[in-house]
């Protein structure tokens, strides 16, 4: 299946995305989701599944086209199946296409690194993916074109990676409309177990201590608690098999927060016994440690962290309040840059918290009042 | 001073609030905003401040007068000093106005009622109260009169209290445009442990783990260690005293969360010493009971939590782009019931996921598809 490549200026061979095939192996949500949003872009995209079924829904959905294996001819095949049986999947891959580029989504990186070392496979034409999005369902049937828009595709490359291989991946993502970052197997597993595992596992965890609470007790829950525990619905299925495939990195920052929380309950323990030695200082100290890691997450946009500052305007719970709300900001010319919603309770209206540029704030103020809100800074 | 008072059927003397004395004590944030609210409700409010400077700016901000000590002659004194003296503040006021009912606003009550005991206070006219609304900021400069509005008040009795004092407390949180909840100081030591102590130390814990991450895994950070840590950017010194000020029930909740941590710590370490004996049934009961606890956290406004659907929108960044989403939204007759906002990473949009009832999800769909939306449920 011969096609035209384009030259660059280095000499090396360019694939041209109108002529790029790409063969996705396995059509759940993600697979799918990539097929329809690769197919958009002028990708040939086939698709292979272990069910017919799957496939076909797959291909009904715009995913791409069917074709027989021994028929294939991809430039990258895509392996989108199940972490546990992605390496075994991405081997077989290399061995049946031998040069073809081959990447997999697993979010784990170094479990299929390991499995694809045992298997003797050939590492030059594997780069690693963890297109950093997903949805609270699974399968081919949830799959959206967008799914990727705007999301951090973490591209993952070996040290035996060709850089042509690098390359094809990198744009494989930023055509479905990540922002692509590039790190080893090792600094992903590592940063994914502080920056996605430790959260959920924590937000579990403080949700699993309100299972035994009252109902009265439950009526106290402001937005902090609601924001902490948000992601503690996520699938146990799924996180079983992500922390288990990452137990080394997730058991070390486990084991950090660990001797942080030990310290706290012995601070605590000495404050009840009135010794006075110290036990202020180290709650006072996990606060501002906290602040201070707060901090360095980075703002919208991957933009580092801004001030801003927040406009709060009391909303009535009636439909269209909240857009009259929005229209007014924008009239006012003033960029939103964040919004949070907190409900009252067993009251007909919410508070709206805007964040905004310091420099709106008055601006904004001024705007909003004199339409009729109640706006505090 | 002698004033109005109104006989009720049951012949008891009710206070009415146009005639309804109140001294606040402490004129920081929580003072002077109470102040104002029960200014504007009718009520006559003094006010009294160790810092002369303090009480002259709340009553410039309309908190209410001052009033020389001798000569004051409240039905309810306020007692919102610091908490780890509002104990002493609440017995002097109880000998001061022997007729006068007594609450204080500490956000932890057992402590209080500890030392109103040691001092042989009389604690008939003793209600405590939690006015669950703050602030970042402290002070009366910060100070807003819709500061209680649509926030919870826990009201605090003792065994002791008369029941009159009971509802005079009540009637003023009511007053404040807060939504009461009657709870024993256990009780409600016990419950914001786990509703609002417990989220704190997680979210500070997990935040403090960031530090040491290098740019990169940073700009992995997604909506979910967003969510997780937003309360990680709390006032230390604040929390300080109310940690310490709940060391026993925070103490308790936090030994539980140990243990269920220690328990996922162990089950990874079988995980990698390849051990098949129940890591995985480990982590997926760790998974399934943040589920659980997380299902009973009470919805919107108070009520059940209900299973609302997402519909989720391309959002551009520029000004007034949301504004016109949910002004359409209103348009379609739709209520919001809640909404998220997801900001893309190195894209100039972000994805609004707009929460609605099961049965408005397909309407809501097609109403805004029409407009031009970019949408999917």
């Amino acid at each position: 299946m011969p096609r035209p490549a384009s030259s660059t200026a280095d000499g090396s061979i360019a694939l041209s995305v109108v002529s790029t095939h790409v063969l996705v192996r396995g059509t759940g949500l993600i697979g799918t989701s990539l097929g329809i949003a690769l197919s958009r872009k002028g990708y040939a995209v086939h698709l292979a599944d272990p069910s017919p079924t799957a496939e076909r829904l797959a291909r009904d959905l715009g995913a791409g086209s069917l074709v027989e294996a021994q028929s294939a001819d991809p430039d990258v095949v895509v392996v989108a199946a199940p972490p546990d049986v992605a390496a075994g999947v991405v081997a077989d891959s290399l061995s049946r296409w031998p040069s073809a580029v081959v990447t997999d989504v697993a979010s784990v990186k170094g479990a299929v690194l390991d499995g694809l070392r045992s298997a003797g496979a050939d590492l030059a034409r594997y780069v690693g993916s963890h297109p950093m999005a997903g949805r609270e369902r699974s399968g081919a049937g949830h799959a959206r074109g967008d799914l990727f828009e705007g999301r951090v595709w973490v591209v993952v490359p070996t040290e035996q990676s060709r850089p042509d291989a690098v390359e094809a991946v990198r744009r494989l993502a930023q055509d479905a409309g990540s922002a692509v970052v590039v790190m080893d197997a090792q600094a992903h597993d590592e940063a994914v177990a502080a920056i996605s595992h430790l959260p959920q596992v924590a937000a579990s965890l403080v949700a699993a201590q309100l299972r035994s609470l009252g109902d009265e007790a439950l009526a106290l829950a402001g937005q902090g608690v609601r924001d902490v525990t948000r992601i503690a619905a996520s699938d146990p299925g799924l996180w079983t098999q992500i922390l288990a495939g990452n137990a080394g990195a997730v058991r070390a920052v486990l084991a950090r927060m660990q001797d942080d929380l030990a310290e706290l309950v012995d601070a605590l323990d000495r404050l009840q016994a009135a010794e006075a030695d110290g036990g202020l200082a180290v709650i006072n100290r996990a606060i501002t440690h906290g602040n201070a890691g707060h901090a360095r997450i980075p703002g919208k946009h991957g933009a580092a962290p801004a001030a801003y500052r927040p406009v709060t305007v009391l909303v009535p719970d009636t439909p269209g309040a909240l857009g009259r709300l929005l229209t007014d900001v924008g009239e006012a010319g003033v960029n939103l840059e964040d919004m949070r919603l907190d409900h009252g309770v067993g009251l007909p209206f919410g508070l709206a918290e805007i964040m905004v540029v310091p420099g709106a704030v008055e601006r904004l103020h001024e705007a909003l009042a004199a339409k009729g809100w109640r706006v505090h800074e």
